[in-house]
C-alpha cells in the first residue's frame, strides 16, 4: 500500500527536443543563460496536465536551478542526458515589432553528438510530441516508442531545406504536423496556408496545425478546419518559446483526457492558445514556473467569451 | 394600392464616402479606371441586407456601367451628387506580400469640392456609416440625419494626423469606430491593440471595432470583446476595398436586424467577413456584382463550423 502511494504517475506523454540556454535581447530588456529549448518549454507547458517524461541533453555547465525547475513541476527527467561539454546555447534579438526576431548565434554544443535513447519507463507512452530535432533523430525516438497512439512533431526550415526524404519518412508515421505559417509554406510550396495545409496532409498525417504567432493557429484535417485567434496578451517581454509552449499544452491536454477526437484537439488547441499566452508574459520560463492552475481555467473561460459564436 | 406596390422601401442605411475610379496593380495584373471608392463597395456590401442610400459625388466622366452597377444592387443614389470635372481617381500596386501597398497616386477631383447633402428621403435613416471622409464633412452629414439609431464612422491617417480635434468631436457622437490596426494605434498612442481599442473606448463611443486585414477582426465594447478570424480564401486576386465591403456588410446586417444588442453586433461581425471574403476573390467590385445570397449563406454556414468552440 504504502509503495503504490508514492509510486509516481506512469508517462503519459514523452517530448524529445532541445534544451538550451538563452540569451534573448528584446527592445526592453536583455537576459543571458536563461533556461531555454523546445523541450524546457513544452514539458512546462504539458506539466499543468499530465505526466511528461523529457528526453534532451544537457552540459556539465547546466544550472542545478534548471533542474529544480523541471522537477518541481513533476517533470520525469530519466530521459535527460549529462555529456561531457557546455549545454546547447542559443543567442536571438527581437527587433520593436517582436514578430521579427533574428538569430545572433547558435552552439550546439553537447547538442552536436545528442543521441536520444529513450528509458524503459517511456516506451509506452501513448503520447508523443517530437519537438524540433533533426528528422533522423525523431525517427530514432519514434521508433522506441512501442505502440503511440497520437504523435506529433515539428520541424524547421533546416530539416525541410536539407532533409527533405528523412522528413517524407517521418511524416508518413506520424498523426499531426505542427508548423509555423512560414515553414508550411516552405514544406508545400504553396503560399496561400489553406493549400499549403491541404499539401501536407497529402504526406501522411491526419491533421496539421500552422502556427501564426500573435495571430493563432489553424487545425486542419481532410475534413475540417478549426481557427483560433491568439489570447491578447497585453503586454508580451518575451516571444521565445511560444510556439513551443502551445504544442506542449496542446499535447499535455491530449495527453490527459486520453483521447483524439476531433472535439479533443480543438478543445486543446484553446489550451494550448492559453498556456502560450501566459508564457509570453515573462522572459524564459520564468511566467510558466509560477503559473497556476486557477489562472489557465480563468483565462481559457475569458478567452471562451471572446470566441463565442451569437446564438 | 398600385402606388403602394411600386414604391421602393424606405432607406434604412445611409453611406456616405468615396466614389472612385482606381487603378489596381497586383502581381499578377493590371486593371485601370475600375470602379472603387469606400461607397461603392460600403453600399454593395450592404445592399444584400438591406435598403441603402449612397452619398458621393462623381464626374462626368463616370461610366453608365457604374451607375448602372448601384441601381442593379437596389442600391439608393438619389444622394450621389454629380459635379462638373473628372471622377476621384486613385492608383495603388500590391506588393508580392498582398498585405502590403503603396499609393501611386490619388487625384481628388470633384471630390475636393464634395459638399454632402442629404435627400430629405435619407434623413430619418436609423443606420449610418459614415466612411472615410474629413470629419468635418462627416459631422455635417451626421447633423442631417434626425434622429439616428446606430452610427460607425471610419476614419484614416491623414484625418488622425491633420484633424484630430474634428475627429474628437465626432468620435463622441458616435456608437462605433471602425479603424484598421495601424489606425487604432495612431489614433491612440497605444502600440497593443487591446489598450489602443480602450484608449478609443475613451473617446466616447459605445464599440470599436478593429480589422486587420487577413488576420481578422476584432470587436471591443466596455465589457467585452469578440474575435473573428478572417474567412480563408483560396486566391485573393484583390483586397482593395475589403475593409470598407466588411463595414458594409456589418451596418447592412445591422440595418435588416433593426437590433444594436452584444448578440446581432457579433453576427454582423460574422457577415462582415463573409461580404469582404468574397470581394477579394475578384478585382475592384466584380465578384460583389455577381455574388448571390445562398453562396453568403452557405459561406457563413462553413465559417461557423471553423469556428465553433469544441462542447
Amino acid at each position: 500500500m504504502r509503495k503504490a502511494k508514492t509510486q509516481s504517475p506512469k508517462v503519459s506523454l514523452v517530448v524529445v527536443g532541445s534544451v538550451a540556454l538563452d540569451t534573448v535581447i528584446t527592445p526592453s530588456e536583455r537576459r543571458s543563460n536563461v533556461l531555454g529549448g523546445s523541450v524546457s518549454y513544452a514539458c512546462l507547458a504539458a506539466s499543468f496536465f499530465s505526466k511528461v517524461g523529457m528526453v534532451g541533453v544537457i552540459g556539465r555547465d547546466f544550472p542545478g536551478h534548471g533542474i529544480r525547475t523541471y522537477t518541481k513541476a513533476g517533470i520525469d527527467i530519466t530521459g535527460l542526458q549529462k555529456a561531457d561539454g557546455k549545454t546547447f546555447r542559443w543567442a536571438g534579438e527581437y527587433e520593436a515589432d517582436m514578430n521579427n526576431r533574428k538569430t545572433l548565434s547558435t552552439e550546439l554544443n553537447v547538442f552536436a553528438g545528442f543521441e536520444p535513447e529513450l528509458p524503459e519507463s517511456y516506451r509506452n507512452s501513448p503520447f508523443l510530441f517530437l519537438a524540433n530535432i533533426s528528422p533522423e533523430l525523431q525517427i530514432h525516438v519514434l521508433s522506441q516508442v512501442r505502440k503511440p497512439k497520437f504523435v506529433a512533431v515539428d520541424t524547421m526550415d533546416l530539416w525541410i531545406k536539407t532533409a527533405k526524404s528523412s522528413l517524407a519518412r517521418l511524416f508518413n508515421r506520424v498523426n499531426l504536423i505542427m508548423v509555423n505559417d512560414s515553414e508550411a509554406r516552405m514544406l508545400s510550396g504553396e503560399s496561400n496556408l489553406a493549400r499549403a495545409a491541404s499539401s501536407i496532409l497529402g504526406m501522411g498525417p491526419e491533421y496539421v496545425i500552422v502556427k501564426k504567432g500573435e495571430h493563432g493557429a489553424v487545425l486542419f484535417s481532410r475534413s475540417g478546419r478549426f481557427m483560433v485567434p491568439a489570447f491578447p496578451v497585453d503586454n508580451v517581454l518575451d516571444p521565445t518559446g511560444a510556439g513551443d509552449t502551445f504544442a506542449g499544452g496542446f499535447m499535455g491536454f491530449l495527453a490527459m483526457s486520453g483521447k483524439v477526437d476531433w472535439d479533443s484537439l480543438r478543445r486543446a488547441m484553446l489550451y494550448g492558445s492559453v498556456i502560450a499566452s501566459f508564457g509570453v508574459e515573462a522572459f524564459s520560463v520564468e511566467r510558466l514556473v509560477v503559473l497556476r492552475r486557477i489562472e489557465i481555467a480563468r483565462r481559457l473561460a475569458a478567452f471562451e467569451r471572446m470566441l463565442a459564436l451569437p446564438k
